[in-house]
């Protein structure tokens, strides 16, 4: 980031979220502000070998005073601990579901900080702007988009976070295109910044909550025997319509799996689930044979350790997958995930269960704008500039691109990570390209593992290791024994340990151990030499003289 | 499989293809025949890094004498190689491009086998069935299906392998149901063996290879500058598609990369591509910096070592991404390739090129039947049984699930890799369930690695490793000195060598080097439980002691 520049009103800093989805985190300052809005986590993108998640670099960012919280994603709060731990004193401003989910992680820590509830109605003041919540649609309750605007009422920049619009849902208001258009008609510059995550998809228009209900109801209604359901367990409004149609059709909830507990349990302490009572059931209450069950499974994106992948593959204690079972798939695979989550449904195939996905029924709604809705936005808001936020790089572009042909009344801003978008007092923009830095790799007991380590860890899993030690005698003349071991090699291997041992053998005459490190590393680069003539590549090699 | 029972007129049992999308391979066996159709390679499914492919395992099947081809996609002839050294004596049969691409294998690898050229107007007997090949649709030229009828003419058996229906293609015939009618009308009984590749797809009736022209015409004209376009290097016709395009806009075709320098050049050595002279061009003929390029880039599934990559990654030695190039991707993600090459679009987004997909223009079409071409067939050739292949078990299910619903004059039947389908003497089918064997994982120089080594590499990339080697005193009675190394993990763990040290140290005190077998294990075991203390995980150990 660029030195303090002279005289702007406010400067706004993508930390995370813009040129890849997850990780969303955005720096917002004025001359007397620092502030952050979001703090969440980067779901791994590409093969990093089991890490836990990824979180932008807070190493390059002024400490914040505060830090806003539009909703209760991971990618929005899953790195709500890192920054505490890197700035102790911020204050988390956040409302009372999202406040829950965000004290739940701190108490799991053993973490404090200040914690302030806002409600959606409320006015977030600073120094230099105030912050007023728009109640927008998404796939977890309680979202809110932030409208920055300056003291002066010059100017207000609307970040939406991520958002839908969603004009029947059962559960909540629509998108409050009524307060946004007051607090913003007079303003003479509008911002707006703006999620990207739906820009390449061919639903021009994102399908309400409600329309899966009917859906729902059928399958309920068809299904022999028991249903498992997998959706993400902050999905509380799609757990709610399971809900409500379980007590419909009499039978009972059962959440499994530690995260759809404790989402569900948050929910409900707030008053959010009023069948709950009725219907749902933990699991140590049920046994796994009751017909007029509905199990909701969490892990719907496959996870390694998740619950919905147990079920699938017949490792869990209770639940078996039968013949006369139904399991819906009430949820997308997030990029990356297909494969994982296809060779698991696979598994339920073989059983011969009865299986209802995205694909083939309407059992899931996504929860971002498809472009026609993106365009019910901007001819509310009527925005002046709009820069594009939370996507890949390409949807960035995409999305650009859409506004130019299908909005030109709108200046569009190209901006990624780490770059500055600044606001002069004047309202003109300027985007400034800065360093870009990487997410950093959070692995087992939230430890940062480095890139470097991770190239490591690539060559062992590509190439496999050998480990070899050499005892020399006292007068370091001859090598007087000497072992080895193999990882992660094919048997074939063992069937040449005769000629392995030959060449070492014969190696040691010709090596001068004088100099132990140079002959050390002979050894070792004549040894990979050596493998690599009859694998085909060079497995890690270390060598240990003693 | 079962041993040879009785009295069966045919007997069909997926080796690979049945249960997973790839490694095609189908014996047929009467009582005096055993052939099989296609050897195909399986890529690799899920995370076995680096392995090259996947192949059946051919230890548990009978000699067969012949392996016929039905076209020259990987998963259909990736594994002739694997197949000739174990059945030396095997006499390949394929349509002349395919034996062109099968020669080239045989070569590269050294390898001998008896080749023989089949025309699709050919009839290839046996001693009890003879095999009438039908022109069929597919993304490869010489696509044919193959109709499998007894000596007595009762009964047929169409093998559609991979297929298509074009019926405006400008480069081939549409799929030959006259034949395929007039050959199987007065059979009593007509069975199916059909590809499942597309059945969950939302297209109902597949695009053909046409309709991608006026779309590239288009792209090809409002082009700034350079195109690079990534497909396919087998999909000769669009390969076609874009050389005759490039001579119409007075453009240069560039191969770039191994492959598809590769295929052009065989299908043109058949004389399968008319303009190859007027366009194509070979990279070291020309300059990057040419604006009438179009460069066609191997690697379309964002490949590691593949040249769409390297190209994305701005690593190519010639040919850098400019903001005036379009790049065109004529191809979709295998499933589970979807992330990676998303990632190489944001490279290409960064530098702001010009980006088409299938996502967002008709620059690609599938190679296999919707759901309304799959009826078409059966309605042609009116099928009394329906057994679908090629495709996961899931879309196995989800076929017959179709079938059972769209065409219940025909009976279905449900069967894996290595299970068994019988017809016998009188008609009637069976199917028996046997036992499965695991497709074999190939890595380097063609070697088989074992799951339980792809194991130990996974533990190695998600644990990282410790090696700890220890020079025992003459007297073994103490340690007289040590030394260790870690292989990915983390940079902190270097902070606390210290700590480590004196826990070796301390723990050497406490050991009883006599049974040296037991003291090493101890050891490993207490040096894994001192790093999960820190790290969270235990680091694969290896212990040395001399």
């Amino acid at each position: 980031m660029t030195k303090k520049n002279a005289d702007y009103l406010l400067k706004i800093t993508p930390v995370g979220g813009v040129g890849q989805i997850g990780s969303n985190m955005t720096l917002v300052q004025s001359q007397k502000d620092c502030i952050i809005i979001d703090a969440g986590i980067l779901f791994p993108y590409e093969d990093f070998f089991d890490i836990n998640y990824l979180i932008p670099d807070l190493a390059h960012i002024p400490e914040p005073s505060h830090l806003v919280i539009t909703h209760g994603h991971e990618d929005h709060i899953g790195a709500v601990v890192d920054v505490v731990k890197k700035f102790p004193k911020i204050q988390i401003i956040a409302t009372p579901f999202t406040l829950a989910l965000i004290r739940k992680k701190l108490e799991f820590n053993h973490l404090q900080a200040k914690l302030v509830e806002y409600k959606v109605s409320d006015e977030l003041g600073f120094h230099e702007f105030n912050i007023y919540p728009i109640h927008v649609n998404h796939s977890i309750p309680e979202t809110v988009g932030l409208l920055i605007k300056d003291q002066k009422e010059k100017m207000g920049l609307f970040f939406t976070s991520d958002f839908k619009i969603d004009h029947v849902s059962p559960y909540e208001r629509p998108f409050d295109f009524q307060k946004l258009k007051r607090l913003s008609a007079n303003l003479e510059s509008r911002l707006l910044l703006c999620d990207s995550t739906n820009i390449t998809s061919s639903a021009l228009t994102t399908k309400g909550e409600a329309e899966i209900i009917p859906v729902m109801d059928e399958l309920f209604q068809q299904a022999p025997e028991r249903i498992f359901i997998t959706c993400f367990s902050s999905n509380i409004h799609r757990l709610s319509t399971i809900i409500n149609l379980a007590v419909k059709h009499n039978k009972k909830v059962v959440p499994y799996g530690r995260s759809m507990i404790s989402y569900l349990n948050s929910a409900n302490e707030l008053g959010m689930i009023p069948n709950f009572e009725k219907a749902v059931r933990m699991p140590e209450t049920v046994k796994g044979d009751t017909e007029n069950l509905i199990v909701l499974l969490s892990g719907c994106q496959g996870d390694f350790r998740g619950t919905f992948r147990r079920f699938c593959m017949g490792e869990d204690s209770i639940f078996k997958p039968r013949p006369t079972d139904t399991v819906i798939l009430s949820s997308k695979a997030i990029p990356g995930n297909e494969k994982k989550i296809s060779l698991l449904l696979n598994k339920l195939a073989e059983v011969n269960c009865h299986i209802f996905t995205p694909q083939t029924h309407l059992v899931h709604v996504s929860g971002h704008p498809g472009r026609k809705d993106l365009l019910e936005l901007f001819s509310e808001y009527k925005p002046h500039h709009i820069i594009p936020i939370h996507g890949e790089t390409y949807f960035i572009r995409e999305h650009i691109k859409f506004i130019q042909e299908e909005y030109p009344n709108a200046q569009t801003h190209y901006i990624l990570n780490n770059d500055e978008l600044t606001i002069s007092q004047d309202l003109k923009l300027k985007t400034t390209q800065c360093e870009h830095f990487e997410p950093i790799l959070i692995h087992g007991k939230g430890i940062e593992i480095q890139r470097p380590r991770i190239s490591e860890r690539r060559k062992l899993a590509c190439n496999g290791a050998i480990f070899v030690s050499l005892k020399l005698s006292s007068t370091k003349a001859k090598v007087e024994s000497f072992t080895y071991d193999y990882l992660g090699l094919p048997d074939l291997i063992h069937e040449t340990d005769d000629k392995f041992n030959k060449f070492l053998n014969h190696y040691f005459i010709t090596i001068n151990f004088k100099d132990i490190e140079a002959a050390t590393e002979d050894l070792r680069v004549a040894i990979r030499k050596y493998f690599d003539q009859s694998l085909g590549y060079k497995p890690m090699t270390t060598v240990h003289v003693l």
